[in-house]
């Protein structure tokens, strides 16, 4: 793990309620779905999962936590890459079952195949095809593993 | 039910390849989260979910249609209040887990509460606050119920 240094503005680390806290709207499984979504752009990044430890996770330290359905475990966001996001708002909607965070993405890759976001599959003419090419490879992100 | 005609430019019905069907992971109860964002704006408006049937209606008719685990049916957007989601492309991530669709959202409403977005509620000083009102109230959109 090699978490880099982060520049630029102040982080949030953004304190909630036990009321507020109890809104939130986990699943059967303790988790809840969580958008992160570029504060600038307002391009989707990536979707993830978060328990209730990833949420508070994500609010006291400003940088996006969730949890791995895979790998059981939690996981800071660029904790491996250096790509961390730096919160900058939260929201949940409606019905309290999705979360919505506004971030800033650091070295602006928030996919692990390298590229900018996970939404690069569209479909065109029956088939899901590329519309971007990775900014980095996986070797030279994570290491050759 | 009533069904608004549908101006604008002409809808999208988007046909799907066996292959590429098959490269959609629904979840172990045949679910897949689906978000719709502006096409034009990027907002997010909504996150719902599709079973297999609510994903291919969405592709045959052009219109976003959702899974509703709550009613267990299968619904249109808009079928009840009119604000019909049209469909201007379609993509799924990575891992092709999620799908994202690009809409236009007709009457400019996606939540139920009448307000132009599901997720109008912000993290600030440890509550959830309001961050914007309905455009119309639920008895507007869907009559006394």
């Amino acid at each position: 793990m090699s978490d880099s240094p982060v520049s630029g503005p102040a982080v949030l680390v953004a304190p909630i309620s036990a009321a507020a806290l109890a809104e939130v709207r986990f699943d059967a499984q303790g988790l809840i779905p969580a958008i992160a979504q570029d504060a600038v752009t307002n391009e989707i990044l990536m979707v993830a999962w978060m328990d209730r430890d990833a949420l508070l996770r994500t609010l006291s330290t400003g940088r996006a936590c969730y949890y791995s359905r895979s790998r059981r475990s939690a996981w800071m966001k660029g904790e491996s890459s250096g790509h961390l996001q730096i919160l900058r708002e939260i929201r949940i909607d409606c019905d309290g079952d999705v979360v919505l965070m506004k971030v800033d993405q650091l070295g602006g890759i928030a996919c692990h195949t390298g590229r900018r976001n996970c939404f690069y599959r569209k479909l065109e003419n029956g088939d899901w095809v590329n519309q971007f090419e990775p900014v980095k490879s996986e070797a030279e992100i994570y290491g050759e593993r």
